[in-house]
């Protein structure tokens, strides 16, 4: 078991801190593992994309919290998805709609007031309930005292603006750039699985079409290749250098897959 | 029990990763927070704050470690205050001087060298304090191998330049703002305390007047407001928005509550 | 026993999280502490230099993990090294060379596909070894379940750019400055065991001749100094400020130890 934490808190201030302090007051042994704090502020699709890309590499039973939150203290629900035999805990903003889409069989639960109150999780703030709710929670969950069923009624998570790639009528498919790495590295919501489809797969990023490699190494220095990424996802990337820079590409830009 | 670390040490450089080398080899199962290493260089002050708006979030017994620490190898001190059922240790520069302050009951040491040596902390370096000191210091009292009552006498630490926000002759309240967050929140010493002697309270910054809201949701997109924040704290605020950069306020800008 | 990680993976993505994802699954409850992921991009030798530095900080048994990659999913090996009782794993690519010419009686080994497989790390993406290969091998390594003589032959690891200060025909040491760190402060691959063999040793920059002293106190406000740091390495530094700024200093530059 153990919990990984998901957020736009940053490093400079010490929200990420004050989560574990409440984590490790309900969960004391349990390891807590930070994905990465600097989502984009505000850009819960982000969160989500990492998330729905490193789920696979933890195990059975981790607990995933994702808080990125702009409509904290607001109408926004708390949304618990059991997928995979792993669970995510993030409020309803699209964050999780990724997941949703992409994990077959999963299944997901609006938090209610009692069941935070059964927990003992109260009084709360108007502006922190990564504090205040989502890291009790996920440390409850974690230590199996409660199952995501109990929770609150069955729910559908909203879907959010990141899509699965999809085959088109004319047999591309049509993925989005969803984030850009800090090596600039441009990775798309295509999978591998979506290029099993071609005989000879070909990306292409406007007019442009990008070679399709297995390493890095097989790119000369600085060109712009594709390439299936440690997480099964297809990526463009340039030898030492940035795809993202140099193709001139930002989250939203638009990458098709053709025969070739 | 647990510990946490606060300074400016930053990410990119490995000092807090040799800090908890030394934690971990004399208290190896004990939990290490990172509050954060970001602080501005040199300014204890903005560590203080952090501390005094994290410290309630902590259960007795935590032991918060702060190193931003210009004067190392000179003549300051080091202190040991324990306030609340927890311990603080900190160059004696100002860094404690709100929770000094704020938390009747405190006590104040001054480490010794006869405390130092007693604990087999030396020899030590004239430039790194926090992994010759400060870590090994915190790791046995965090378990509870010295109180801080026997580590020197007692000692009135060093006041440092924020202070409390203070009533003034004309009923005010007058208050700093303390530091700027990751989403441009500006974070003031004024307390929600202060804010209950008032019917219908004002906050002016400068000639502007913020109207006073509970949740960011309330606020217009991208409008300022004030709020009571997570740590009780009074906070200038804009949804969605950097509040510092659209009211143009750094650290240090005078923030007043008034009688509406 | 512990585990440390030095990459130039940055905070900004996950890939560090998935990393001790895979180290908790084979060593539960072994401490892993972060020195650095903020090595410059596809720059081995400052991921080496910090090691170098670093490494007679952590006790007997610890495993330091290192990881800036350019050349992963290609030709370049994995070396293991064995020196003072600490374990380095990295790729052969220059990084260990600081510490491998430092050391004496080091020994290094390639690590081969039949070592990896008798300890089921397989598969792999061609992208991301670290966590592919260098997490699960550090934690065997650490729970002490294989010898790094067993992981493969001997091997002598790439040098790389960095090599260690040396006396020079005319008695003068010449080293040169290997990472800024965040204070500004320059630091040099010149020891202090190598200032020993001067009566008045002087610090040489271009014309500039810098004084030595002990802490950083002893210098005026602002001023150029030279100083034995933390770690016995000779160290450019200013008082409060910025050495590397004001000296207008890179990493690469030569700096020369004279008798004075």
């Amino acid at each position: 078991m153990m919990i990984t934490l998901t957020s736009d808190f940053g490093a400079r201030d010490p929200y990420v801190g004050i989560m574990k302090s409440r984590i490790v007051q309900r969960a004391p042994l349990l390891p807590v593992i930070d994905l990465t704090h600097e989502v984009t502020v505000f850009a819960p699709e982000e969160a989500g994309y990492w998330l729905y890309c490193c789920h696979p590499q933890f195990p059975a039973g981790t607990v995933h919290v994702a808080v990125v939150d702009p409509g904290v203290g607001g109408a926004r629900s708390i949304v618990v998805l059991e997928a995979g035999g792993q669970v995510f805990v993030a409020p309803d903003n699209g964050l999780l709609g990724l997941i949703v889409q992409s994990c077959a069989g999963g299944r997901a639960y609006r938090v209610t007031e009692q069941a935070l109150a059964r927990l003992d999780i109260a009084p709360r703030s108007a502006t922190f309930h990564g504090r205040d709710i989502f890291a009790p929670l996920a440390a409850e969950l974690a230590c199996a005292r409660i199952e995501p069923a109990q929770l609150g009624p069955p729910h559908t998570p909203l879907p959010g603006r990141l899509r699965c790639a999809a085959r088109q009528s004319d047999g591309s498919v049509l993925g989005t750039v969803a984030v850009i790495d800090r090596y600039g590295n441009a990775l798309t919501t295509i999978t591998a699985a979506a290029l099993g489809g071609f005989a000879a797969p070909q990306v292409r990023l406007d007019g442009r079409t990008l070679r399709l490699v297995r390493t890095y190494e097989e790119a000369r220095m600085h060109e712009c290749v594709a390439l299936i990424n440690s997480s099964s996802m297809l990526e463009l990337a340039a030898r030492q250098a940035s795809a993202a820079q140099q193709l001139n590409v930002q989250p939203g830009r638009e990458v098709y897959v053709v025969e070739g």
